[in-house]
């Protein structure tokens, strides 16, 4: 098996935008994709946390990903969330993305069930492994238990690695705790370490990390390319430290979309599946007005 | 529209049994939920919280109800658990589950996003009702936060009771917290309140509550329906409260597995879906060994 794993850099959790019924616009979504790559980001990742993946069914998700494919992305520039709360759907997921190239999976936890021990978050990868059966499968370990309710602890990232080399490729780390962070990097050297939370982009490189997956690169991917330089400095770290601030001062997943509206013009992208709410247009005007005097105004 | 809601008494939150291959054995649960029948319990609630129901896809529920109502369940006796992380997904399960008879449909919350806001989960019911789109449906509210992780507000629950009348038709209520039991009493006087944590069944009924859809009642049904006659004593009451403690000190779900499958003398029993790990034989040995000292040793 092939142990080589050629993902690294600056990877958009992509927004997944809506159409006028509330269904995923499969159209619309490559073509953000598109734009984004244009801009010179390394790849794209549908339908992660800032991609409500959870929030769409296994057709709706396997739709869209082919919609992406379609729409001139290529397969190998896709790391598609393809985690659900059972196994079945994850296999089947999986399967799927494999089946239609993606570069890599990433998959959460089971999330319903809460304390849950690491034999059993073991073995429920280790049958999706065994499930999907496909050398060509990737997987990204997806840590983001202040959502998901499920951590994973660093001995059960090494054990997974550890029985499915080259399978088990990286973690993305999206606690935004760089403590952690760097106890992967220490003991799990050989796995691609991906961070959520931007501003530890820099020293993630520098300690031989992958790279980032992130949602900000929807909205700024300009701020975000600036931290993969070798010479990023404190001020573009603060660019990106005080947009975060700004949008995360309201629900940040329908900011975003709000904040590619005012971009694009388009109103369309304000929608967001339910349970979340659209950004009121109070709501909108206060988020508009504090980028417009911070120092990434677009 | 009929605002009457029949669904009272002893229902019990079915256990999912499994065959060789980890798939949902829909025979072996039609027979569960028959032998419990016979012992005097009112309904079965199969795909909630003890019935691994976030384990299972939409496909395998769908078949799992069939399976029940194949095997002799009447569909009135049944309370099927429909919720799933998407709003697509549990639209097509609560539409599936009512066109079959269901008497009343189980709804989580929606559970993957943290912090959403009753307005958000105002509309993810609103949406459900008008996706299903039939007179017929039945929901009971499924408060369940310390596995969901997203709580009902009486407020909510009191703005989708004034919207959805008849259809919202009750709370199942598995906090284990009295206080927010009597203040869902107190606020919805017409909504059908169930308990989770039988212990508080006694004063529910007292209250005017509904009864309970509970987990005890797969391995202790009389237990439970001792609780459920006007005359409940406190030695009633302490013995639900020791069979409890005693199978809540290992993860009460492959617990209960176990019993059963101690019981009929079935190995099959024991089996749960990753991420669940199955009691081992020194586990289900102290718990035996523990129940059989106790005041409800069958």
């Amino acid at each position: 098996m092939d142990k080589a794993f050629a993902i690294r850099g600056l990877w958009c959790a992509l927004l997944t935008p809506l159409d006028g019924q509330g269904n995923v616009d499969g159209a619309r979504l490559a073509r953000h994709a598109r734009e984004l790559m244009a801009q010179g980001i390394d790849g794209v990742a549908p339908f992660g946390t800032t991609g409500e993946g959870q929030s769409f069914s296994q057709r709706e998700r396997e739709a869209g990903l082919a919609s992406l494919i379609e729409g001139g992305v290529a397969p190998q520039k896709i790391v598609a969330g393809t985690g659900a709360a059972s196994l079945t759907e994850t296999i089947a997921l999986t399967r799927h993305a494999v089946q239609a190239g993606s570069a890599a999976c990433l998959v959460l936890p089971p999330f319903f069930f809460k304390e849950i021990s690491d034999d059993g978050l073991y073995a429920w990868y280790a049958r999706l492994i065994e499930g999907v059966g496909d050398s060509r499968l990737r997987v990204l370990l997806y840590h983001i238990p202040q959502v998901s309710g499920i951590p994973f602890s660093i001995d059960l990232v090494a054990r997974l690695a550890r029985d499915f080399p080259g399978i088990v490729a990286g973690v993305k780390d999206s606690a935004g705790e760089w403590e952690n962070t760097q106890r992967l990097l220490q003991r799990v050297p050989g796995l691609a370490i991906f961070v959520g939370h931007e501003p530890h982009l820099p020293r993630l490189l520098q300690a031989g990390g992958a790279g980032t997956i992130c949602g900000v690169a929807n909205v700024r991917p300009a701020l975000v390319k600036a931290l993969m330089q070798p010479k990023a400095s404190e001020d573009d770290i603060a660019r990106v430290v005080e947009f975060i601030e700004i949008a995360f001062r309201q629900p940040f997943l329908p900011a975003f979309k709000a904040i590619v509206a005012e971009r694009t013009g388009d109103p369309g992208w304000l929608a967001v599946r339910a349970p979340l709410v659209p950004l009121d247009a109070g709501q909108r005007q206060t988020l508009q007005q504090a980028l417009q005097r911070s120092a990434a105004p677009l």
